[in-house]
C-alpha cells in the first residue's frame, strides 16, 4: 500500500478545509456594500423568496427522505440508511450555502459595478458563486471521506471494500433524491415564473423585463437562483458523488486490479487533489480579475485543470497499481491517469461544442430562418438541436474508448471522476452566471445608471456563455456517471461475468422501456411548466386588474403571492416524474429480473443523453438567436423576425431549463436506485418473475 | 414434412394471382369516367408530374443500384447480387403500379362523387388504393417465392437453408434501397411543395389551398402521391420482405426448431394466407360500400384479419413443428400462431393509439393551448408527441414478450410477419387516403359543386384517420422488423451463442452511436425540407411577379417548373442521409467489430422508434388541432389561436411526413446492410480493428 492510500484517511479533513474556505469567502462577499435602500429591499425580497422556496421544498423533502430512510433501513442495512440521510443532508447543505451566497452576492455585484467598476463586480459575482462550487466539492468529500474513514480505509480485505461500496451507495442515492427535487422542482419553478412574467408583463402589459411593477419579476429572479444555482448544484453534486462511489464499487470488485485498496482510494484521492487545485484556481481570480472577464473565468478554470492533471500524474504513478482486464491482461500502471485525462478533456470539449451550437453559425441560421416566420425558426432550431447531439456523443464515445483501453471498466469510472474533480472551480463559474443575471435585474429594478447596466449586461452575457458550457458539461458528466453507475450495478448484481445479453428479448424490452422513460419524463415536465405558467399568468393578470396603482408604480405588487404559486406548482408537479424515476427500476428489476433492468438502464442512458443534449442546445440556440436579432440583425427588436424568434425562445425555455436538465437526474437516479436495491432484486426477482412466468 | 410445406413451392404463383387481380382492379378503375375536360387536364398534370418524378428518381436509382449490385457481386455472391436487383425491381414496380393507379383514381373519385355519390366514390378511391396494396403483397411473394422455388424449397439440408437465407437477404436490401429513395426523397418532395405552396399562396397571396392559380398546387398534389403512396408503399414493402426474410434466416439457424424446412416455410405460408385473406377483404368492399365509409374501411380490414388468423391457426397446427429454446426446452407447437396473433393485434392497437393521439383529447389540449399563442401550442404539441411514445412502446414490448415466450427468437420474427401479412388490405386503406385527398384538391381546382366537395371532404377526413393509423402501423412494423433483422444479424455473425454483452464498453459505444443516428438523420432531413421549401417559395414568388395574368386566372402558371424544383431538391438532399444509413453499419462493423455493430443496431432501433413515434404523432396532432380550430373552436379560421395552430402545423409537416418516416427506413436499412455484409465483417473486422488497436 503506497503512502498515497493512507492519505485518503484525511479526505474528510480536506473537505473541511474546503468548507471553511467557503465560509471565509461567504463572509467576504457579505461584507461588501449592498447599495441603496431600494437595492437592499429588492435583494431581500429575492433572498427571502429563495429561502421560502427552499424551506417549503425541504419540508416536503424531509417527509420523502424519512420514508425512504425507513424503507432502506428495513430493506437493506442501517448503515446504508444512515449514508442515505447523510447524502441527502450534504446535498441540501451545499444547495443552502450556495443559495445564501448567491442571493447575497447578486446585489453586491450590482453595487460593485455601480461604485467600483467591472473588475470588482466580476470578483464579487465569482466569489459569490464559488461558495456553491466549494460547498459541492467539500461536502462531497466530507461525506464520502467520513464514511471511508469509518468503514473503508482500515479494511484491507476485499470483502470489506465491497461492503463499504454498498453502504456508500446510499450516500449517492441521498444526493440523487435531493437532485431530483432541486432540478425538477427548481426547473418548474423557474420557468413558471419566467414564462408567466414574460407573457403578461412583456407581451400583454408592454412593460420591460425585470420591471418592478411586474408582480412576477421577483419570482423570476428567485427562479434563476432556484434553477441555476440550487438545481445545477444538486445535479453536479449528484454526478460528483455518484461517479466517486461508482468507481469505488467497481474498484472494490475482487480480482479486477492488482491492489484493491489503491483502486478504492484513487477516486477519493482524485477529488482531494481536484479540490486543492480548485482552491488555487479560485484564488487566482484576484490575479485575473483586471483582465477581460471572459478570459479571467476561462483562466481560473484552466489553472485548476492543469494543476490537477499534473498532480494526478504523480499520484497515479506513485500508487503503482494495475488494472487487470477480464482476459487477465494487466493494463499500464499509468492507465488510470490517461482515463482521468480523457475525462477532463472531454468534459471541457463538450462544453465548447455546446457553446458553439448556442452561439456561432447555428444561431445565425435560426435567426435567418426567422425571416420566413415562427414555423421556420422552430424547424431550424429543432434541427440544430438534433444535429448538435452528434459531436458530444462522439466525444463521450471517445472518452469511453480511451478510458477503457487504458484502464478497463475501472477507467470509465475514474474518467468520470476526473471530469468532475475540479468541480470546485467549474461549479463556481457556473454559479457566477445567475448571480450576474440577478445583478442585472436588480440594476434594472432599482434604476441604476446606463454605465452600471452596461457592466452588468456584459457580465450577464458572459454568464450565458458559461451557462451553455455548464449545461453541456452537466450532461456529459451525467452520461459518464450513469455509465459508471451502470457498471457498478452490473458488478453489484454479479453480471460482470455472465454479461447482459442484448439478444435476450427481455433485455431488448428493458432497452425499449428505458429508452421511453426520458421521453415520458420530458413530456411530464413540459406539461407541468405549461400548467404552472398558466397559474402564474392568471395571478399576474389578476393583480394588474384588482390592485390599483401598480402600473403607476405607487403601489407595490404582491410578489410573495407569485413566489408562493411557483413554489406550490413546483412541488406538486414534481411528484409524478419523481415517482416514475424511483419506481421504474424497482418494478422492472423485480418483475423482469436483473438483466432486463440492465437493459433499461442502458436504454434510458442513451435516449436520456441524446434528448438532454437536443433539448438543452435547441433551447440555448433559440434564446441566443433571439438575442442576436435583438442586437440588430434582420430588423432588430419589434420586427417580424423578432416576433418569430420570441416564439422560438418560449418553446426553448422549458426545453433548456426544465425538461432537458431533468433528464440528467433521471438517468443517474434510476442507476443509483438499481445499485442500492441490487441485493434485493437479485434475491426476490427470480421468485416474483417465476410466479408470473416472466422469468 | 407436412403438406403445407410443399405448398410454399407455389408461393410465386399465389403472388401472380394477386398481381393479376391488381391488374383487373386497375382496369376497372381506369374504365370509370374521369369527369370534365378541366378535371382531366388537372389530373393529367398530376399524373405526368408524378411520372416525371418517378422517372427522374429511377434514373438516379439505376446508377445507385448498379453500383451496389457490382459491389455485392464482388464482395458476396452473384446470387445475392441478383436477389438485390430483383428486390429493388419488385419495390420499384410496386411503387410504379401504385402511383399509376392512384393518379388515375383521384380524378375518377372526384367524378364519382359528382355523378354517383359517396358509395361509388369510396369504391373508386379504395380500389384505386388496393392496386398498391395488392402490388406490395404480390410482388413480395413473387420475389421471395421465386427464389424459394429455385434455391430453397428443394433443399432439405439445414446448411442449404442458411445459404438460401443469405441469398434472399440481398432481396431485402434491394427493397430497402428503394425505400430509402422513395421515403426520404418522397418526403422531401412532398413537404417542399406543400410548405412552398402554403407559404406563398395561402399566407402571402391570400388565395385558398389547392387554388389552380398557385404554381405549386399541382406539385403539392403530386407530392401527396409521391410521399403517401409511393413512399409509404416502399416503406411497408421493405418491412414486409424484411420480416419474412429475417424470419427465414432465424428459422434456418440449425438446431433452433425440430424441423428446419417448416420453420423456413412458415413465414412464406403466412404471407400466402395473408394475401388470400386480403383479396377476400378487398372484394368485400362491394358489400360494405353503401354503409358509413369509415366503418366500411374498418370492416374490410377486420374481415381479412379474422380470416387470416383463423386460417393460420390450422396451418400452424397442421405443420406440427416446435421451436426449441436455447435451454433446449420445446415450446408449444401452436406457439408460432400465438406470436402471429400477438403481432397482428399489436399492429392494430398501435394504429388505434396513434389515432387517439392525433384525434381525441390531445388535440383539444393543443387547440386550447393555442389561445395563449404559438409558443404554448408548440410546447403542448411537443409534449403530446413525447407522451404518445409510451403506450406504443409498451405494446411493442408486449408483442416481443408474448412472441418470445411462445416461440422464442423465431417468434419475434413470425410476429412481425403476422403483423404485415394482410398488408394487401391494410396498404389499400392507406393508399386510399392520398387518393381521397387528391380528389378533394381536383374538385376544388375544377370548381365542382358544394355537394361534391362535401363528399370528397368527408372521404378526405376519413383518409386522415386511416393515415394516422397507417403511420403508427408503419412504425410498429418497422420496429418488429428491425428487431427480427437484428436477431437475423446476430445469427449470421454467430453471436446467438456468445451474446452481445452490454457491459462491454464497445457495445455501449455502438449503442450511443446507433442512438445518435436517428437524431442526426432527422436533423438532416428537416434541414433539407427547409432548404427545398425555400427554393419553392422563391419560384412561386417569381411566377406571381413575372408572369402577368396568373392572379386573374387568364394565364396558367408554370406547374412543371415547380415539380422540377421539388424533384431536384429531393434527389439532391437525399444523398447525405442515404449515405449515412448505408455506410454507418459498414464502418462500425469493420472498425469496431460485430458486437459493437450489434450495439449500434439496438441503439438506432430504440431511439429510431421513439423519435419516429414522437415526430409522427406531434405532427399529426398539430395538423388536427389546426383543423379542429378551423372547424370553429376558439374563434375558428383567422383567429389568433388559428394563427398559432398554423405555425404548429408548419413545424409538424416535416416532422410527420419527412423526418419521422425516414427513421422507419433508417432502422431497417442499417440492419439489413449488416445482415448482408455479416460474412465480410466477420472475416475482416478482427484484422482491421487489430491494426488500429480497437479490437
Amino acid at each position: 500500500m503506497s503512502d498515497f492510500v493512507t492519505w485518503t484517511t484525511w479526505a474528510w479533513a480536506a473537505g473541511m478545509v474546503g468548507l471553511v474556505t467557503a465560509g471565509f469567502v461567504y463572509r467576504y462577499v457579505k461584507s461588501q456594500p449592498a447599495g441603496s435602500d431600494l437595492m437592499i429591499d429588492i435583494s431581500t425580497q429575492i433572498h427571502d423568496g429563495a429561502m421560502t422556496f427552499l424551506k417549503r421544498e425541504y419540508s416536503v423533502l424531509a417527509v420523502f427522505v424519512l420514508i425512504v430512510t425507513a424503507l432502506l433501513a428495513w430493506a437493506t442495512t442501517g448503515q446504508t440508511a444512515i449514508a442515505y440521510v447523510t447524502g441527502a443532508l450534504c446535498s441540501v447543505l451545499a444547495g443552502f450555502f450556495g443559495m445564501k451566497s448567491a442571493t447575497r452576492a447578486n446585489v453586491r455585484t450590482a453595487a460593485a459595478a455601480n461604485d467600483e467598476g467591472q473588475g470588482k463586480a466580476l470578483r464579487v459575482a465569482f466569489f459569490g458563486g464559488s461558495v456553491m462550487g466549494l460547498s459541492v466539492a467539500a461536502l462531497g468529500l466530507i461525506g464520502i471521506g467520513g464514511f471511508y474513514w469509518i468503514f473503508g480505509s482500515g479494511a484491507i480485505a476485499a470483502a470489506e471494500h465491497v461492503r463499504f461500496a454498498q453502504i456508500i451507495s446510499g450516500f449517492a442515492m441521498g444526493a440523487s433524491s435531493i437532485a431530483l427535487f432541486a432540478r425538477v422542482g427548481g426547473g418548474i419553478f423557474t420557468k413558471a415564473a419566467d414564462v408567466g412574467a414574460d407573457l403578461v408583463g412583456k407581451v400583454e402589459a408592454g412593460i420591460p423585463e425585470d420591471d418592478p411593477r411586474n408582480p412576477a419579476s421577483i419570482a423570476d429572479a428567485v427562479g434563476d437562483n432556484v434553477g441555476d444555482v440550487a438545481g445545477m448544484g444538486a445535479d453536479i453534486f449528484e454526478s460528483y458523488v455518484g461517479s466517486i462511489i461508482a468507481t469505488i464499487a467497481i474498484g472494490a470488485t475482487v480480482g479486477m486490479t492488482t491492489h484493491t485498496p489503491s483502486a478504492v482510494a484513487l477516486p477519493i484521492l482524485t477529488v482531494m487533489v481536484g479540490l486543492l487545485a480548485s482552491l488555487i484556481g479560485i484564488g487566482m481570480m484576484k490575479v485575473f480579475e483586471g483582465t477581460d472577464p471572459a478570459a479571467a473565468l476561462r483562466n481560473v478554470t484552466f489553472v485548476a485543470a492543469v494543476l490537477f492533471l499534473g498532480a494526478m500524474y504523480f499520484v497515479v504513478r506513485g500508487m503503482d497499481f494495475q488494472v487487470i482486464t477480464e482476459g487477465g491482461r494487466a493494463l499500464p500502471a499509468i492507465g488510470p491517469w490517461v482515463a482521468i485525462l480523457a475525462g477532463t478533456l472531454v468534459g471541457i470539449a463538450i462544453g465548447l461544442v455546446t457553446e458553439y451550437y448556442t452561439a456561432a453559425a447555428p444561431i445565425r441560421r435560426i435567426a435567418e430562418a426567422s425571416q420566413t416566420g415562427a414555423g421556420t425558426n422552430l424547424i431550424t432550431g429543432l434541427a440544430v438541436g438534433m444535429e448538435s447531439t452528434a459531436i458530444p456523443v462522439l466525444l463521450i464515445c471517445l472518452a469511453i474508448w480511451l478510458s477503457f483501453q487504458f484502464a478497463g471498466l475501472y477507467g470509465i469510472g475514474i474518467a468520470a471522476v476526473g471530469m468532475l474533480a475540479t468541480v470546485g472551480v467549474t461549479m463556481s463559474v457556473d454559479a457566477y452566471g445567475p448571480i450576474a443575471d440577478n445583478a442585472g435585474g436588480i440594476s434594472e429594478m432599482s434604476g441604476l445608471g446606463e454605465e452600471t447596466r452596461a457592466i452588468t449586461d456584459s457580465l450577464d452575457a458572459i454568464g450565458n456563455t458559461t451557462a451553455a458550457q455548464g449545461k453541456g458539461f452537466a450532461i456529459g458528466s451525467a452520461a459518464l456517471t450513469a455509465l459508471a453507475l451502470f457498471s457498478a450495478y452490473a458488478a453489484a448484481v454479479g453480471l460482470t461475468d455472465t454479461g447482459i445479453n442484448l439478444i435476450n428479448p427481455k433485455v431488448v424490452i428493458g432497452l425499449f422501456l428505458g429508452g421511453m422513460l426520458p421521453f415520458f419524463v420530458a413530456a411530464l415536465t413540459m406539461t407541468a411548466v405549461g400548467r404552472a405558467a398558466q397559474g402564474m399568468v392568471d395571478e399576474v393578470r389578476r393583480q394588474f386588474r384588482e390592485i390599483p396603482g401598480i402600473m403607476e408604480g405607487t403601489v407595490k405588487p404582491d410578489s410573495a403571492r407569485c413566489i408562493d404559486i411557483s413554489t406550490k406548482a413546483a412541488l406538486r408537479e414534481m411528484i409524478l416524474p419523481g415517482l416514475t424515476a424511483v419506481l421504474a427500476p424497482v418494478i422492472v428489476g423485480y418483475f423482469m429480473g436483473v438483466e432486463a433492468l440492465g437493459g433499461m438502464l442502458a436504454g434510458a442512458m442513451v435516449t436520456g443523453v441524446l434528448l438532454a443534449l437536443f433539448m438543452a442546445n435547441s433551447g440555448g440556440a433559440w434564446d441566443n438567436a433571439k438575442k442576436y436579432i435583438e442586437a440588430g440583425a434582420y430588423g432588430g427588436k419589434g420586427s417580424e423576425p423578432h416576433m418569430a424568434a420570441v416564439i422560438g425562445d418560449t418553446v426553448g425555455d422549458p426545453f433548456k431549463d426544465t425538461s432537458g436538465p431533468s433528464l440528467n437526474i433521471l438517468i443517474k437516479l434510476i442507476a443509483i436506485v438499481s445499485v442500492v436495491f441490487a441485493g434485493l432484486i437479485v434475491k426476490f426477482s427470480p421468485m416474483i418473475s417465476g410466479w408470473i412466468g416472466l422469468g
